[in-house]
């Protein structure tokens, strides 16, 4: 018998409690035992809950149980979160955790004392919901030499991207009604701004190239300034706009990691990756190009990943899961300036202006431009050299065109 | 120290040859110790070889020597190899194996004398090649009742129907263009008739619904009477045509499994799965819908999935991974013709003949088609219903269209 301890009944905690109850048996054979939920962690109260036996209000009941084997953390932040990981793992029980601001902020620190306690931190829910990924880059793909990994990482920016090219909605309209569906929350900005993209681009670097790399280090850049003229341009010359986190390994061993909106050519798997979905792509040097694609959020889906990892410590919960990487350091962070692109450009001024300024071109069109609109693909060069060639134009947009 | 030894030297076993040796440092840190190509066996002699020094030609030497502790078994074919499989787990050693034949028709039995012997039987590179899909499928999807796997399990044909649909080439021009680049072998039989997708959906069947599924329980058809009559068809509805192995779980626990071309959707990703690519797709009660994307063949990407299993293996060689399935049995197969579907259908006809023989159909055009065809969607029914309609038509064509 293996029993589990869920922090926070939210969405995801409460989706645990599901797949463990209503995948019970499954979960039994495929563990070797029981798994069973023996409490769960809220201030608030559930009277009417199946599972309101199991409500604590005292993370010391939990933290002093010498019966609970894994602890699964959803209470999200880095604040709580972390005081009561740190207190899980020193009292020698594994944590199993969604959450990815606290895997950004702290997960060297908290993987190196699961290692010390002989216990697991595993989080394969904190990256792609419930896309198995982390797992599959670090086991399947333990053969070979990462050179990049990089994927559409946020569900809500890439159901108003989807809305703004499918359905022609303004960004604006897209929002709202990402917001009535419950695809965004009230407050939108860790989404449409990039942050949540960023801390899982942080953790696929992390575990990719070995290092710690912190949100702080990485340059992100949202989808607010997207236009739908910026979509129709797009569309005009065979590519989608999609918000991507990359993260890649450089000469020197140095990495590059940053998230932007892209231009990303209808012929790449990526840009079939529509409404909530996301999707993962990893280049090795042995097995080239792979993609892990399903559902980015939502409570089921990440409960799954959620109960992979607990099913994958109840197997033996004395064996910890080797899962380590070594402490970050600023220098070993390259910025993404130095990294040469096409770009996409929509600017006001005339195409003669555009040609002096920028060079070779290629000028795209759109129906409803006004007469001052021009928009246009650059030749490959790096963000420095576009902002220079550009100094004297009134630019609208400037995207970067995954090649 | 882990010793690694290799059966065969073809093009998956000196891609494995190549992986330990290339990536050699990331492995030691990934496995925790060195891991070392100690044998290769080959009846051939390979005095160029930069691992001339590891040939050997009788497999005794390996099976005798303790200090093996993984061989790879990369022979192909259901004869030497299982004897070699079953000799090397019965010495005590773990196998790795890219052989999709073996698995499908001996993975129960071997599953079953590895757990014995207290040692490992892995084979992630006999479905799908580089892709991880094995792996997460049976660890990270553990929390979820799997109701169903499908895929384009196969490079050479899917690189054939592409060609037809992009470059409008007939079936037997892009056959010899496969055959020309090396993406099809000089008997190409295996491919194009479904016989190697037909092995790795047992494989994925087994793997998802806890059971051997013996190849000749699951009706298979190739590409061979695709043409690019049907393509061009396809293509007018915003469908491409691709070779599947579904695997469903049906009420009652039954599974039905089979392999045969589909009209897929240009809304699902497994569309816009091109030329050399595989995917595989499962649908879970928790996660949804997930999609592994990759390079399904190639001697670095299956060496890839080999070199992650020994990988994994090599962390601890005492700990077994469990990985089993039970007997298959006759009677838990259902047959596809219990299916439903919307049909694809090309006949010599009238529209209107058409109309009285099927009921509602969806009528289809092409330029260049003769007056004498025609051809339709139907609505929903099971094949019986479809060749009882059927029957008093002259039928060219009639293909599965997935919903």
């Amino acid at each position: 018998m293996v029993n589990v301890a869920i922090l926070g009944f939210g969405t995801v905690g409460s989706g645990v409690a599901d797949v463990l109850t209503m995948n019970r048996d499954l979960i039994r054979q495929r563990a070797g035992s029981e798994v069973a939920l023996k409490y769960i962690l809220d201030v608030r109260q559930f009277p009417d809950s199946p599972y309101k036996d199991c409500f604590v209000n005292d993370f010391s009941t939990i933290e002093n149980d010498p019966e609970v084997d894994i602890v699964v953390e959803t209470i999200g932040g880095a604040t709580v979160a972390l005081d009561f990981t740190r207190r899980a793992l020193n009292a020698g029980k594994s944590v199993v955790s969604s959450n990815k601001e606290l895997v950004a902020t702290h997960g060297y620190e908290l993987l190196q004392l699961a290692a010390e306690k002989g216990v697991s931190y595993l989080f394969e829910a904190s990256v792609g919901g419930g896309i198995p990924v982390l797992r599959p880059l670090t086991n399947c793909l333990a053969g070979n030499e990462l050179s990049e990994v990089r994927g559409i990482l946020n569900g809500t920016t890439n159901y108003i991207l989807t809305r703004m090219i499918r359905a022609g909605l303004s960004f604006e309209q897209a929002l709202k009604e990402a917001q009535d569906n419950g695809y965004a929350e009230r407050d939108p900005s860790a989404d449409i701004e990039g942050h949540d993209a960023c801390r899982k681009i942080c953790i696929l670097a992390a575990l990719a190239f070995g290092r710690h790399v912190y949100p702080d280090w990485v340059p992100t850049q949202g989808i607010t300034a997207i236009t739908l003229a910026d979509v129709d341009y797009a569309n005009s010359c065979g590519y989608k706009i999609k918000l991507l986190g990359r993260a890649l390994k450089m000469d020197g061993g140095k990495v590059c990691a940053y998230v932007a909106p892209h231009l990303v050519s209808s012929d790449n798997p990526l840009a079939g990756v529509e409404d909530v979905f996301n999707a993962i792509a990893a280049t090795g040097n042995a097995v080239g190009d792979v993609m892990f694609y399903g559902r980015g959020a939502g409570k089921l889906p990440t409960a799954s990943a959620v109960v992979g990892d607990v099913v994958d410590i109840a197997k033996d919960v004395t064996a910890p899961k080797r899962n380590q990487w070594a402490a970050g350091d600023a220098d070993m962070v390259q910025s993404p300036d130095r990294l040469t692109f096409r770009w996409y450009v929509r600017a006001n001024g005339t195409m003669d202006a555009a040609r002096s300024a920028v060079g070779d071109i290629t000028p795209l069109a759109r129906g409803g431009a006004p007469a001052s609109e021009v928009a246009f693909l650059t030749e490959t060069m790096t963000q420095e050299d576009l902002n220079r060639k550009l100094a004297g134009m009134d630019v609208l947009s400037a995207i970067r065109v995954l090649g």
